[in-house]
């Protein structure tokens, strides 16, 4: 819908794996025409979307790989890269050109229910090329985001995997254990403060469970970070330090002050 | 804003402390007058409501309570009441009667140009009675919250601490010690997630700080637990286990799907 709305493309083919998900996408002219095989999806496009979950986008790119056009860009839109973008590169071979792509929008909940086509205005994509990617192929890539209003950055795969680590997967697990800790007595009184720090708790599994695991590195390493400033503040507060407590709650308040709501 | 929308006073008296305020309020037709001079503003009033932070209750109470008419109805709107509602009934005497109120509404952001009055409209407001307190004052404002159109809880002071600690005070120290540990090169890839995370990161550090301090024993038995389930989803990550991590995401997720956006 995105592309569409911006005319980025002549004809836009989707695949999905139920014919029901094709139905909405044609009626909500997302597509202008849908397949449930995979192969046939790809013999004559220019550009492909892996937009799968992470732990699906190289065997997708296995069985696609046979089918692509010579000169096919492919991209993925994953959150993690490092185990992605250069074995991606290895199965796409020289034939096609792959440039890993992490458009940093989304929703809690999935569906096409949920679709907007201004989901990826004005929100960071990173591309992460490697010295094997196709610089034609990036230039393209990077006119694609730009027209689709994003904020375009360009990282290599591990510096992506450490920023996002930082600002996206550990958030996530930090909401998810807000949850997790939430007793079903109080829940009720639950209000806006506890509905926005939990909300991403609500977001679908089958696409964060790879995620995480996928980056688990830098994770292990952030949480050691969160951990080390839970227990300062937790301390500061046992200890009845006020001085403490603000100077550390000032440094929090000052760091979200400067992101726009 | 929200008492003059629905036509539950006569009259109307802002008290603050810098005339600026008072000149805002009158304004936005919040007040129908306003006074910096807050023995004054009680002299002839049926309701005060103490809308300051928590460590500035019972000190402004000691101010009005020889001002107060008789049979005068006083409310807090505090975040805590163990520490508020016993001491408030004491200093408020016989003559006039004190009921212990919480809203759980709010902003992260102060001041009058973000006063909504719309802001009580179906969100929880918890009062705390105490066998010392007054049945026909309970009742009015027990009336006065529903006509505001929030959804009315009774609770002992104590069971109220232990229910905003976990759904209110721990997501604050969460959310903050989030903000606190990104990275500032990470930061201008933040997106929706760490926005919606961190939000309350930015409230008003003078209403917070005394809040978790005087609620300290029940938010670190809640810190307690968080960082146990913090450790349980950490250590399946670098186990790689997936069934443990899908199992806990799972229950947060179902947890947060509960409630609404």
């Amino acid at each position: 819908m995105a592309v569409k709305k911006r005319h980025l493309a002549v004809r836009i083919i989707g695949v999905t794996a139920h014919r029901s998900t094709l139905k909405k996408a044609l009626k909500r002219q997302a597509i202008d025409s849908g397949t449930l095989d995979v192969r046939k999806s790809v013999l004559d496009t220019d550009m492909v979307i892996l937009a799968t979950p992470v732990d699906k986008i190289l065997s997708t790119l296995e069985i696609i790989k046979p089918y692509l056009k010579k000169g096919c860009i492919v991209i993925d839109v994953a959150s993690v890269k490092g185990v992605i973008v250069r074995a991606a590169e290895r199965i796409t071979g020289r034939n096609a050109y792959f440039v890993g792509a992490h458009p940093m929008a989304g929703l809690e909940q999935r569906g096409i229910d949920k679709a907007d086509c201004d989901l990826f205005k004005n929100v960071p994509c990173i591309l992460t090329p490697t010295s094997r990617t196709n610089t034609k192929a990036l230039r393209a890539i990077f006119n694609f985001w730009k027209a689709m209003d994003s904020k375009v950055y360009i990282l290599s795969p591990s510096e992506h995997d450490r920023h996002v680590s930082n600002i996206s997967h550990l958030p996530h697990i930090v909401a998810s254990t807000l949850s997790l800790s939430a007793r079903p007595s109080s829940l009720k009184f639950a209000s806006g403060g506890f509905k926005d720090t939990t909300r991403i708790a609500s977001s679908d599994l089958e696409l964060w469970i790879p995620i995480l695991m996928s980056n688990r590195k830098n994770i292990i390493l952030d949480l050691e970070d969160y951990l080390n400033g839970l227990k300062d503040i937790r301390n500061s507060i046992a200890h009845g330090d006020k001085v403490k407590l603000k100077k550390l709650l000032w440094r929090a308040k000052r760091k979200r002050d400067m992101l726009d709501s």
